[in-house]
């Protein structure tokens, strides 16, 4: 791949200032090895642990870019369309700037997650159908009410908000040969990658998704905005159809593969992570642990990272995913 | 109580030089809100968390000293008893500076515990009887084999190594209103203590040991050694009959309350622990939240930090304790 600098929508200065705007609360998470998971998928492996904060998921460090913007523009009222993990970030970021806030997500969402989007004090609007009917309404209701609408991986704070998780990892000691991203609508994978090809080109930036939601990685394969017609997956966060493509120009340039992951391998990543890690993450959080359970002579004997992106979880699911 | 400074075992600035001795991975844990237990427990609660580190719990902090100390004196060796969290950070920090480490621990400790000591390369001894029976033992080894015994809350640096979440905690802005320690043996609750009573005398320290283990917690209210002559408690960790006096006096210095919490409130708290934080922790990490349950109306509307200590437990046991 030629050197992409300087030709995604992302700037690793601007990455940088993100840190001193975002409550440190969401910065400087844990990363360290697992070694009890080692054995079994044979290569060294770190966590970076996005779920230890007060919204369980990474998506802290984008809102409060956003939050932070919105506030200091005089604009008051934001809506986002959500999973449910940006849907709670946002609330907890505008309820600490005195924004009004409005959440659209699935009825389908985990109960967990729009549970505490409706606790941190944010409006929710539940829609018949998934995550892209919601992103639907969201725009419909930040026309009419002309509030800011804030589109997940399209706004770039979202990208660089998940960029700061790039900055810790090109900062630690000693480098990784490999990190793992979720790749959904492409936040977390952009951002990342942007990071990692500026600061520390030799890691390999991998970028995960289920088969039941494939539309990203089949448009990074094709290098054309591919849409699906549904979602078939567990893993809530990531189910997109619609990519964006904005972003798919990006991930083309930051990316170095996509690669799609079973159901099962999914849930036996979640196991792993709680048997030998003692880490409750949601299904999304899990898909860099399902790639190397799926693929192990790819990544023997390396020093691969998977970012932990998320714990929402809801606990009955959960207990069923583990092996009651 | 009257200012209990210089007169227990710890030195505060000693606790600041250790923060440049201890691996960065086990420094600056996370310390957030967790709101969705509040409705439960009617306060607010914030975690610091001590299980997102290569071994799952606070250890790391004190072992860090202990073998950078060895290393530095020439010493090679050393021995310890351990109800399996000593034992494992112990191996972990003198397998990083080429030190032999014996680990002494019950027949009866948790097995994922004995199996990480010995992954991470120590030499595990197992003994027929309980934590008090290992300590005997690891004094015979030292003794017969002339090497350094690290006996856990007696050995300063098992104290300030704890201590240096105490310094964690008393930086942290908002400051909150009581802190809740595991106590065991007493080095988190005196190390801990230490440094708050100097730094935040205004935050109450409460140490939270099960019914079943009572020993330091009736020696406290006491003020003189109490023994027992069993223990009856699935939180491992801290399951000792026998406290040592000097770590009692500092104690008494130190802690401003007591109290003994139910087995029936410790798998409350774990299970609480993980439906509404996501965290799977062990027993003694719970008996913080088993106190608040017990006595909601002590902490109604405070703000109350309860340290999760560990996470190191055998996943079939968990199973069952959170229900699934």
């Amino acid at each position: 791949m030629e050197p992409p600098m300087q030709q995604t929508r992302l700037d690793t200065g601007r990455v940088h200032a993100a840190r001193r705007v975002i409550d440190p609360v969401f910065l400087g998470s844990p990363l360290y090895r697992c070694e009890a998971l080692e054995p079994v998928l044979g290569c060294a492996v770190s966590v970076k642990l996005e779920t230890a904060n007060p919204v369980r998921s990474f998506k802290g460090r984008a809102t409060e870019l956003i939050a932070d913007g919105l506030a200091g523009g005089g604009s008051r009222a934001a809506v986002c369309a959500s999973a449910g993990n940006l849907g709670q970030a946002l609330a907890w970021s505008g309820r600490g700037r005195g924004l009004d806030v409005t959440v659209v997500a699935s009825r389908s969402a985990p109960a967990a997650k729009l549970d505490r989007i409706r606790a941190l004090g944010a409006r929710l609007e539940l829609v018949d159908g998934d995550f892209d009917t919601a992103r639907e309404r969201a725009a419909d209701i930040a026309r009419h009410d002309g509030v800011r609408l804030v589109e997940d991986s399209l706004d770039i704070e979202t990208c660089e908000g998940a960029a700061t998780i790039g900055l810790e990892l090109a900062e630690a000691a000693p480098p990784f040969d490999a990190v793992l991203v979720a790749l959904g609508g492409g936040a977390m994978a952009t951002g990342v990658g942007h990071v990692l090809k500026d600061l520390a080109p030799g890691v390999e930036v991998i970028c995960v998704q289920p088969l039941g939601a494939p539309a990203m990685t089949l448009s990074w394969r094709e290098r054309r905005v591919v849409t699906t017609g549904s979602t078939d997956t567990i893993a809530d966060g990531v189910a997109g159809r619609l990519p964006i493509p904005a972003v798919l120009d990006d991930l083309l340039l930051v990316a170095d593969d996509a690669v799609l992951v079973r159901e099962a391998s999914i849930v036996a990543g979640m196991r792993l992570l709680f048997e030998h890690a003692g880490l409750v993450v949601e299904p999304s959080a899990a898909l860099g642990v399902a790639a190397l359970l799926e693929d192990p002579a790819r990544f023997a004997g390396r020093h691969v990272v998977t970012i932990v992106c998320g714990g929402n979880v809801d606990p009955a699911a959960y207990r069923d995913w583990i092996g009651a």
